[in-house]
């Protein structure tokens, strides 16, 4: 497809980004990105450079990330069994030293470098580092699987002033020095709430909330709060989707504008959900404006 | 034409300017525009557009303006009949003070509406706003056309670091209090010299330099000083491109990374050139990099 | 009269400014300038000299001017013929137009150019400039003389912050690029408002507030807001100075200390008002201290 | 004297003063002041007006004082006999403790709060406070009398940037905890060239440098660095003027302005000196402008 | 004792300190020394030692300092007699110059040599400069003692931010230009309320608040402010303790931490106080964190 | 050992570090820590408690770690074999993976975490995060063995500025999003010498340089650049020891005041060797001050 478009196709497809760029700049936009939308390495890539195109247009980029197919992998390798309890995987001591190796070590690390490649500058973090996600045991039985009791934002704000993008591995940590597992969705939310952010991303495999789940035509584009709570009621939500409705809910609670569920599969699905007026996915819709939708 | 590009199109065009994007950013960029190129209001709404696009993107856009046809327009509808001595209009005091009144005020005010119309944020200014351009007497001849004897940057860093669009009237002043008509090409490239601009780019009605004037498909898309000074004395650099090279080359030896001389008629050519790897016009080749050529 | 003073009186006169001098340091004093004040041209340097001196001292002086007489002026040398409707303006498209280039290229310039050559640093900017004066459509039957609807005071705050004397054409304008003429009184009453100014000096062509508008032994020097509503009853505030009083108490009732309006063409009228225990004219009397009253 | 003047002739006495007041806004100005310049009560009174009308229109004025003849007093009531070698005071340990007592306790805090009755911001260190004035023993039979071996300007420049005005007690420091006594004149001289300063100021007890000392009427109103040095091999320049003028010179040569040795009895002589075209005392011209010579 | 500790000794001496420098690191402490802790030079270099050491670890120290012996003692050598009416010293006019001498000349600036001397960045003013202690006459009877009416603590905040360790003689000023005597225990508690300081301490020349004056064992090591109440009924808070409790009670109603009152003459007492986890003396408990208690 | 030591000792000891505290306060200290110095637990915990109490004390420590036996650790617990090449270890693509999970993840965040619960505010980040080590392959024969190309320090400076203590992972990136394993040791020195380091600290497992490698009391406590190029030809600095010292060298021609060798598993090494007299290793004395040597 490439180099097929005449500069002025070219200039005009800019042009009608206007708008969009100008209502994004200097805004606060948190991505979390994560599981199976992860793997393919070339869509890995696109997301990077969509990401660093919004940097480079002046929105503000959070970058929040998980790694759970790469966990099971290494504790594979090793020889280790995941334990799962109500779908939430048990982490004993040593299974937490492989997630934090995992998370801030490899995934953190390859994503800064594929996104200072992309022309971007990045530094990488996790909830360990200037305390940012402070967290306690969540259920004796799961072990170190944490809740969050504190987001210390600061480090966030100062690598955002810095004109840094950050990015953030989700691991916790307490006053003992220990090390937690957290949910990525939900410490997306926080660090977005935390933020005030104008818009939280969540890149998943699923195009977003479907009145038939079957069926990708019965996508629904946007929905309220309100509207949340009776797709529950019917069923409609469900399975797997009902936390991460659950995180895009407490995320506007405390003043994210609005939060999108999407198919991080689907090729610069943020670029069209950002700068153009289709969208992508589903948007619960909070304070913030709508476009796109 | 709109609207007929898919969402992905969009994406790719907007990635495919990310290398672009990055290299500009917080760079500053001149853009002198004026004489014909100026007339057509459907032209002068894409070239706004087009500044306000790279102001949102993070370059430092300034935009130094003339406005020879609306002057002579007023003195036509004053009943003074504009006088010309070595094709440099002679300027008396009645006629200074159309100047005035049709650059600073309605022209200047013009393009700052249509940029703010557009999303920018402009301020205004002539070259009396805080004695941004000292002048005295060029030739007893012709009245008050003004020499530059000093730039005072100081007004255009302010608004720059204040995050406006500076859109500047090309009017002298004196110790005196007396104003003058100032050479729009020579104010643009004293002041990108002094800013030590990345580009200065000259919006004319004329396609660049061309070898033989009466075929477009012979303009040369880049030249070094020295090929300028060998073009003129081939008697291929003429007329009133003579004086616009002069601007050019002063403009380089003074610090500017490169300047484009092009046609401002063209769609978008502002775009083009910055943000695509075509290039448009002719660029005189400073000590700043190249690219679209 | 110059030369006659001794050095020791020289000294004792500059020390009496004293107090006076430490009462406005850092203050906000917004001057309306305009109309038949502003025609002489020996008169109108004095005036540039005392807001230099002013702003030497450290008053943050902002300059707001109308310039009516030398619109019909233009208009008249145009064949326009000005059109009144209840005592206002009737602005087409084209009077606009010319409005514009009277205020913002002729008189802001060279006012501009004349507090410049007395030693003060200043920029003129419009109501287009950073959309400082936002408006609507007033009336059908008036065209384009503008409502203000919104007061965004950034640019002024910037250029204030930049050590710049702003100096101000009350021209509106609106989403649509339309622009607009507005009433300088109310305007700068506004801007003095969104100041949160410490006073608001009217420079008008009348002694201020007269018990008997032949006899100038009749001024009022001082009056509050509720005698003003008194002396409206009765009539003695009556014909012109009903607007201009109306707009007087709008800047007290949006924060500003207190308004003075006053004879522009007496020499010096703004240091005697500011700098001595003399005062002139008529003062409402806000929240601000008084003196010279 | 007082209230003679009409308002008119307030503002131009205020007006002419105009230029002055630009020439030294934001310049720093060093104001020695000492010796029998500085007993009369109401001279002192008026000395500390014109600081703080400097201070109030932008000068940079720092203080420095001396206070010779109230230690005489001191150590007169405590029964202790100064003695004197070569026109210097010999300065035991126990008289250096009155020294500091009377400089740093007495007459500085007396001037601060002058200064502050009159409106200033003003806050009083000695040559001790943040080490300002480093010293030695410059003549073993002098006891603690100080030779200056290094000036640290830093608290001299907090100060002037937290917008006070330094009141400066020109003892010295060392390393063991020593206390100095330092000439004043020289003090004065080290810390105005080391703060770059426009301008110094001598108020002393004498009109200048009188070319017959007896007839005031042969002032010498300026001269170079080069005419100082015939005048004092003619003899002109002789006796206690001998030390004074050079300390001037070395102010001259480490980069201050001018320095004009005045009368500081003479009411308001700073403010005729640096407000008026007319001058007062002797002007060293350096590299600075003069004015009033 | 010097030179008796091992190197791991020393480190594990400054390991054990490190909850309590971070614990203050960053916080306002304002000490007051005064009356006979501060007459033994030898100690008096150590409490100067300690300063300077809080100091290096980020503590913002304020040192407030009387002077009550040197005074008597410089008045004694003038022959002067001191009176008292109810404890407070008669102070006329002449008594009040040799207060102003003694300590913003004297003691305060000897006080800074010696921090200058140990490495730390002093700056001695009074209350007299930048105002910083206005106060009014308290009883017609005891002449210029002061009655503090306001507490202008901008120029404390400013030594502070510039990095400087402020040493403040407890003079006060009023504006018709009086010097006042103020009770240093009182300034004290007024400044340390102003700064919202976490922690004042007294250094005297007590051990604290003792049940049995006679026995330093009955020592009581921190009370909260009701216990101070019944501690006063019964008799137990006496005589000269009285006026100081009521000081440290002030200090804790207007924001301060805590407050202690410890034995000044203990060598190394604020040290051990703030960084070791034995207190000293008493503490009265506010709101702030206590230790070594 | 704890608490045998009376407060008066205490804060003896606290006192007698006055100097030096006084000395590196505000100054940046780079510590490389690595090796088999890192593997005790207990002796960690003490060097990070040295660490945060330098911090407090307003040391800027950077904290530079390699990870050596950890990494070989987990490549045998995969059932991975390290191969050495000329004692440098070969880094395949799949080895790279495992060195940047077990540096940039494993080691970097306990260290974090340990830093953190002492009471310190750090964040760690790699040699990729912000580009800060850019590197190239060193020898084919070795893998992605890097060596450094450039070093942008920007990163650690704006984490500094901050107020964090940098914990750096010596990782290496290029601009095709390569990792590369860097010499722990090297990328200190480099980083030390970009930042202008008073001092360098290398925490090995070796008491420093030995005459008689089997004789720790022939330990040299101090040498010069040249006494290094002798003792290299002497052959007493041989083996391991030749790139440590070669490093050490670099350090100290980049800027770097002097470098410290000394051995990690002394308890509380570090506080000994910049907060005593005594010294610690050796130490290679550049343009810095020395001391405890």
């Amino acid at each position: 497809m490439q180099n097929t478009f005449s500069s002025a196709e070219r200039a005009e497809v800019l042009t009608q980004a206007l708008p969009y760029i100008r209502k994004y700049n200097g805004k606060v936009v948190v991505i979390k990105y994560g599981g199976n939308a992860m793997i393919n390495e070339q869509l890995k890539l696109q997301v990077m450079e969509d990401i660093v195109l919004l940097w480079l247009i002046g929105v503000r980029v959070v970058l929040v990330h998980g790694g759970g197919p790469e966990i099971s992998g290494m504790m594979d390798r090793l020889g280790m069994k995941p334990e799962f309890v109500d779908g939430l995987r048990v982490t004993d001591g040593e299974t937490v030293d492989i997630v934090q190796m995992v998370l801030a070590g490899k995934i953190n690390k390859t994503l800064v470098n594929l996104l200072e490649k992309k022309g971007g500058q990045a530094i990488g973090i996790s909830g360990m580092d200037g305390r940012l996600i402070e967290a306690k045991i969540k259920d004796e039985r799961l072990g170190f699987v944490g809740e969050i009791t504190e987001i210390h934002i600061q480090p966030v704000l100062d690598l955002l002033e810095k004109g840094y993008i950050p990015v953030i591995s989700t691991l916790g940590c307490d006053e003992e020095g220990n090390t937690y597992n957290i949910n990525g969705d939900t410490a997306a939310a926080r660090i977005a709430g935390a933020l005030g952010a104008e818009r939280m991303i969540l890149l998943t495999d699923i195009a977003g909330i479907l009145r038939d789940r079957n069926d990708p035509s019965t996508l629904i584009p946007a929905i309220t709060p309100e509207d949340a709570e009776n797709l529950s009621k019917e069923g409609i939500i469900s399975g797997g989707m009902i936390p991460k409705v659950e995180c895009c809910l407490e995320a506007i609670r405390s003043g994210v504008g609005n939060v999108v569920i999407m198919d991080g599969r689907v090729p610069h699905a943020i670029l069209t959900e950002l700068l153009t007026d289709e969208g992508a996915g589903t948007m619960i819709v909070g304070t913030g404006e709508q476009h796109g939708h």
